[in-house]
């Protein structure tokens, strides 16, 4: 073998233990809240078919689906997922046996042949965290999952977060209200997005090159800055167009449930101007970011999506979820100093003094392992001082040292690394000692 | 969007929540254990540069690489990952400061473009749970690694599983022994572990068909007539021959700490016949069988590496390590029968009565959330039956049901799917009782 230089795909990571412990953690809360509610996991795989993939995202996003150099042309390429919603309709529509409502979370890599951009938390592979649920048209499920992300962020110690709800039955009505066709609600909804980043005169001129006319255009404009527009703006504004009223009464009984599910009225919001990328979209849509934040971008976001399902199935099947960015909630909680430094899991190093004592190190090791403790045993009888040095880089709180006087006396020298205190004991006096 | 046949990538699974929970428990049994030994967490990402991958395994493992369609011939070329050691090697050569000895799990899939085989477990995408610890020569690791294996298999549930221990320098010495270079090393390992299943004539008629000289071949057959070959017997074959003399040395020292780390005696074995595949191994090799159970296959194997990382950093870094092969491992344990169905986690559904009521059904999720109880509500106020049906289906042991009578009076009526018993409860009952 020739020597190879070291180098990582660009745009990827690896986590090193201290990330990959308060990766675990977060997950775990996950894991814990979506039990809570009644979800349960399910993993598809990352390679799918191509045409599973492409046409229900938008064309931007199919253009960044990772493809295989597997019978590239023929109906069988593959790619990575984009994410895990296409992937989990799929799973639906091929398993129609599974009791309705079926509610899933999954915790998976998703891949995104993007440019990288590190700084702004922006991968080509990152964890996705979804939660969906499946069978039910009823406000009630997208309630409870806009619930469940609150929950998620209280409990990881997040403080003026703030989930937008909108409804992609208002912003089709608000295009109707406007004078454009429903092929239009893309391109609105984009350029609406972008308000918070470009200004209105931007979003004309775009507008204007794309022939829009300019009555349109004002229109748009008296809608979108005259401030904040509530749910009751909204009702007014979209009277008598059907699409806009069914967004609005929806958005009124999701809001009724909201109210009655003790998160604070603070944590949530009517926002007419939040958009959401992704074509599969079909009714309540939700994002969370931190206003007080702007450049740390979105923690989580989803939507109700009742028609993809059905272009695999051909059957109606309403369905509504939400993914959070286990990337983007980490690297918020670092820029906002929300964690500390991880702890090593072990709790003693057993030292190695000689060749001839290793077995009794051993036995020390498997003592305190099987009385429930994570025991590191050092490999080789080096100078005690590389041993606690060892320790203390790894930031393990107590040395067993197990030298031939311990092993003469029945006895093991127990060192606080954080004190510096040395104490004798006895080997059955140590476990309770250290259980304290 | 037009409909799509939904349809799942050749040689992949989608794991519903029945398989997916026992998946996850059979990781936490192993986080757990891994974490006993200080062994700490990482990961990688699913995608490499191919030219850090290549080269290391052998040429038939070479081929089995899934290839990315990206800048395809040039030196970025990408790839996803065959298994967790190259990739790992690769971080320990990039991240130079880690601590060593370093110590690793690693639990992710990996990909092989095999023609996938699922009635024996073979697919193109499963998972490997790693452990590897890097910067000791000292056998100590390789016993601690070997412990681990049997610590995990035995908290599953495993009874009559066996680690196989041999020594690529003994083969190497082995060969060499009879008289022929250690490109042979695979043949003759091949050969030697088929003599349970035919003779040796049939054996030395093969040999003699790839011009191995009959003066090699009765030199084996002294070797191996004599039925098992044991670590004494290595010994005695392979004095003079300086590799195998170290492999022995090696493989004494290895039997003297896993003799008195309480390991059953008959989980491990000395078995010169194991070569495992891979060319990366230098030292010691293991990997678990079912020998009552041949068809299954191995559960877990590794081995030695001490070269493998200093073709990535130029600098001389032993490491030790083994897969434990999840699906393998669970499959067995389905074969075996040592797997009951998967129960929901889900312990209460309240029940939906009518829309007015969905408010307080939403009070009472509340509550029993808040008090740790995992709950679900039905989101639509359809037929109780329906309700009924949907908790037996999913296993949900307590409905809370709701009507306008309880409500009135400020109680729930807790219905036992199992026993089909009902009771109605005041409020701040029903808690106490669901704990008991």
């Amino acid at each position: 073998m020739a020597k190879i230089e070291p180098r990582i795909f660009k745009g990827t990571r690896d986590f090193l233990p201290d990330e990959m412990m308060h990766r675990e953690e977060i997950q775990n809360v996950m894991r814990t809240v979506f039990q809570k509610y009644g979800f349960e996991p399910i993993e598809t795989p990352a390679i799918e078919y191509l045409n599973v993939l492409t046409g229900k995202y938008g064309e931007d996003a199919d253009r960044l689906i990772y493809r295989l150099n597997y019978k590239t042309g023929t109906k069988d390429e593959a790619a990575l997922h984009y994410d895990l919603t296409v992937p989990f309709s799929r799973v639906i529509a091929m398993n129609k046996e599974l009791p309705k409502p079926f509610k899933r979370y999954q915790i998976q890599p998703v891949w995104r042949a993007d440019s990288p951009q590190p700084n702004q938390g922006r991968f080509r592979e990152f964890y996705q965290c979804d939660i969906d649920a499946v069978g039910s048209k009823s406000m009630m499920v997208d309630a409870e999952i806009i619930c469940i992300v609150n929950e998620i962020l209280t409990l990881l110690g997040f403080k003026g977060f703030l989930i937008k709800v909108n409804n992609r039955k208002i912003l089709n009505g608000l295009v109707a209200y406007i004078g454009l066709d429903t092929s239009w609600t893309g391109e609105i909804c984009r350029n609406i997005d972008k308000l918070d980043k470009i200004s209105f005169d931007e979003v004309a001129k775009e507008l204007t090159e794309k022939n829009v006319p300019s009555a349109v255009i004002d229109k748009l404009k008296t809608v979108v800055s005259e401030g904040k527009i509530s749910l009751d703006d909204a009702e007014a504004l979209l009277k008598g167009i059907p699409v806009g009223e069914e967004g609005v009464n929806e958005m009124k009984e999701l809001f009724s449930y909201l109210n009655s599910m003790n998160i604070p009225k603070e944590n949530f919001i009517f926002e007419i101007s939040l958009a959401r990328g992704l074509d599969y979209y079909t009714g309540p849509i939700f994002e969370t970011t931190l206003p007080q934040h702007p450049h740390i971008g979105s923690l989580t976001g989803g939507g109700r999506y009742d028609e993809l399902i059905g272009h695999f199935s051909g059957i109606d099947t309403p369905a509504v979820g939400t993914s959070l960015g286990l990337d983007r909630i980490l690297s918020a909680m670092k820029q906002l100093g929300m964690l500390d430094k991880a702890q090593t899991r072990t709790k003693v190093l057993v030292t190695a003094f000689s060749k001839e004592t290793m077995l009794d190190s051993l036995r020390v090791a498997s003592m305190l392992r099987e009385s429930g403790i994570n025991t590191e045993i050092f490999h080789e009888p080096v100078k005690l001082k590389s041993q606690f040095s060892y320790a203390d880089k790894k930031g393990i709180r107590y040395v067993a040292i197990l030298g031939e006087d311990e092993i003469k006396n029945g006895t093991i020298t127990i060192k606080d690394m954080q004190t510096r205190e040395q104490k004798e004991m006895a080997n059955d006096e140590i476990i309770k000692w250290l259980n304290c």
